[in-house]
C-alpha cells in the first residue's frame, strides 16, 4: 500500500458531468493533457488518510475541490480572491491536469484532471483540496456543489455582488446559468432576464427565479440592444455562463453604462474576448469568476448547509441518473443535447 | 444680442491642449464632426447669464465641464457614476461635438467640441456644465483641472480606488499619466511603476511620485512579464494613459491574478481591445474611467481647493506658454513630440 503525505484517499460516491470535462476532451485538447481521468464535480467518503493529515478521518463525508484553500498563501490570506496558489492549477490552466497524479494504468502514468478526477471509484487528494461536509448531506445531491452550482451562484453573489432591487441578465441556461439565476434571486434582484437560444430551457429558469425570457433568435437586433430597450439602457449585472467569446461581448454590452458589471463565468481559453474601449470607459466593469469566488474549504460546507436549510436548490438541477459504466453515454448526452442536462453518475464503491 | 435660457456666456482666459483634441482632428475624424472649435480644458470668467440661470453671476471664475452634472438624472443620483445623461455626450461620443452649438462662422454653423470649445475667447455653456471655483484660483493653472489632471488623478483615486501600501503601474507619461502617478501617490501606493517608451519622461514622473521606471524597449520580453517578475506576479493596479489598445491589453495582463484592477484612461474608439478570458477569470477586473470618475460640478471645485492647499500639483505639468494665435503651433508641438508637452494658451479677452 502506498501512503501519501498530507493526502487522503477518497471513495467517490457520486459525480456530476460538467461542460469543463467536455471542454478538455473536445475543445481544449492540450497535447500534454492526456491520458487523464476526467470528472471534477464529486462527493465521497474518506477511505484512509496519509501521514500528516490532521483534519480528516476515515468515514468523513467530503467534497473534492478543484480549487484548494491552503489558508497560508498570500491569496488565501487576501479576502478579495479564492485563487489559492498551492493548488494543481498554478500555471497549468492550459492543460488542466496535475503533474503529481497518483493514477496509473498498466504501469503508465494517467493524469489527474483538475486535481480531482471524480470519474473514478477512488482518488487521492491533498487535504488542502477537500472540504469536510455535514454528515447528513446526501452525496448524490451535494456533489453538484463541487463545481457548477457554486460557480454560478457565487458568480452572482460573490463576484458580481448583485444588489437588492437590481436588474440582471444570465446568458446560457445550463446548470451554471441556472445557478447564477438562483444567485441573482437570492441576492434580491428584482428582474432576472434568462437568455438562451433554446426556449425549452425557460421553464426551468423560472423555477430558479428568472422573471423575463429572451431568445436572441427571436430578434433581428443584437441582444444587447434588445435588452437595453427592455431595461431603459441595459441591465445592472450580466453573467456569461456559456464559455463563448461572442456571448461574453454581448453580455458586457448588455450592461447599463455608468455602473453595469459583467462577469465571465463560462470557461474557454481558445480565443480572445474583445470589445470597444468605450464600453469600459462609459463605466462598465468586466470581471471573471472561478468557482464563484468561494474560498473553497470555507464556502462548500456553507453551501451544503444552505441546501440542507432549503435556502439553495439542488434536486431541481438533476435530469438524469446514470452509472459510472454509462459515463460515455453521459458525455454524449451532454455533448449533443441543447436541452438542460445534468447527469449524476453513481460510482458506488 | 441673443440670450440662451439656462446658459452662460463664458470668457475663456486660459486653456490646455489635450490629446483628445488631436484625436478628433487626426484620428477620430468623424465625418459629421467638422467644422468645430476644439479645446475642452479651459478656465474663464462668466461674462453674462441667460434667463433661468440661478447659480452664476457675471464675474464668477469658472471651469467649463465636458461632463455635465445636472443633479437630477438617474446617473447623477447614483454614487457609482459621474456620467450625467443630460450632457452633450449622450450618444454622441463618436462625433464628439454638440448638436446645439451656438457658434457660427459667416452664417455657417460651427460645432461645439465636447460641449465646451475652449480654443475661443467666448463660449456659451449650459449651467449644468460649469463649475464655479474659488475666486483666488489662478486660471492659467487650474484650467488643467478641466480635463487631464482630474482624469488621471481621479482614475487612480476614484475608479481604481488604489489602496495604501499597494503596487501600481502607470502606462504612458503624458499629462494624464503623470496625474495618475500623482493620484497613486496621494492614495498611499508604496511602489509606482512609470512605464513609457521615452525615458526622458522618467525625470518628471519622479516629481509626481513614481518610484520605478520601465522602458519596454529595454526588454525582449512582454512588459507584462517584466512587471510580473519585478513584483512577485504583477501589480495591484494598472492605469492605461495612452489610448492604445495594445497597451490596454498589456496593462491588464500586468496585474496580479486574484485582485488586480486595470483601468482604461486613454481615449480611443477606433479598434477593439482584447484579451484572453482567463485573464479575467483569474480574478483581474477591467474598468474604464471618464474624467477620473469625478462628478464634475462637485469634484472640480474640490480639486481647485486641493491645488490651493498644495495637496495637488499643477504648475509642474506646464512646459510651454503660448497665445491663442499660436494654437496650430501648439497642436503641432504635441503631435510631433514624444516629450512631455503641455501647452497653455492664453486667450485674454
Amino acid at each position: 500500500v502506498i501512503v501519501y503525505k498530507m493526502h487522503n484517499i477518497v471513495i467517490i460516491v457520486a459525480t456530476g458531468v460538467c461542460h469543463t470535462d467536455l471542454y478538455h476532451l473536445f475543445e481544449g485538447m492540450h497535447k500534454d493533457g492526456f491520458p487523464s481521468v476526467l470528472g471534477h464535480e464529486g462527493a465521497g467518503i474518506v477511505e484512509s488518510v496519509g501521514p500528516g493529515v490532521t483534519e480528516f478521518q476515515p468515514g468523513d463525508k467530503v467534497i473534492p475541490l478543484f480549487i484548494s484553500q491552503c489558508r497560508e498563501c498570500r491569496f488565501c490570506k487576501n479576502p478579495k480572491t479564492n485563487q489559492c496558489e498551492k493548488g494543481w492549477a498554478s500555471g497549468r490552466h492550459a492543460m488542466m491536469a496535475s503533474a503529481d497524479s497518483r493514477f496509473t494504468c498498466k504501469g503508465k502514468k494517467v493524469l489527474q484532471f483538475m486535481g480531482t478526477s471524480t470519474f473514478s471509484q477512488y482518488t487521492v487528494m491533498n487535504q488542502i483540496a477537500i472540504a469536510k461536509i455535514d454528515p447528513t448531506a446526501p452525496l448524490d445531491k451535494v456533489c453538484l456543489l463541487g463545481c457548477g452550482i457554486c460557480t454560478g451562484f457565487g458568480a452572482a453573489v460573490n463576484t458580481a455582488k448583485v444588489e437588492p432591487g437590481s436588474t440582471c441578465a444570465v446568458f446560457g441556461l445550463g446548470a451554471v446559468g441556472l445557478a447564477a439565476v438562483m444567485g441573482c434571486k437570492s441576492a434580491g434582484a428584482k428582474r432576472i432576464f434568462a437568455v438562451d437560444i433554446n426556449p425549452d430551457k425557460f421553464e426551468k429558469a423560472k423555477v430558479f427565479g428568472a422573471t423575463d425570457f429572451v431568445n436572441p433568435k427571436d430578434h433581428d437586433k443584437p441582444i444587447s440592444q434588445v435588452l437595453a430597450e427592455m431595461t431603459n439602457g441595459g441591465v445592472d449585472y450580466s453573467l456569461e455562463c456559456v464559455g463563448n467569446v461572442t456571448v461574453m461581448r454581448s453580455a458586457l454590452e448588455s450592461c447599463v453604462k455608468g455602473w453595469g458589471v459583467s462577469v465571465l463565468v463560462g470557461w474557454t481559453d481558445l480565443y480572445d474576448v474583445a470589445t470597444r474601449p468605450i464600453q469600459l470607459i462609459a463605466g462598465r466593469t468586466w470581471k471573471g469568476s472561478l468557482f464563484g469566488g468561494f474560498k473553497s474549504k470555507d464556502g462548500v460546507p456553507q453551501m451544503v448547509k444552505a441546501y440542507l436549510d432549503k435556502k439553495v436548490k439542488l434536486d431541481e438541477f438533476i435530469t438524469h441518473n446514470m452509472t459510472l459504466g454509462q459515463v460515455n453515454d453521459a458525455i454524449e448526452l451532454m455533448k449533443v443535447s441543447c436541452i438542460c442536462v445534468l447527469c449524476v453518475l453513481f460510482s458506488l464503491a
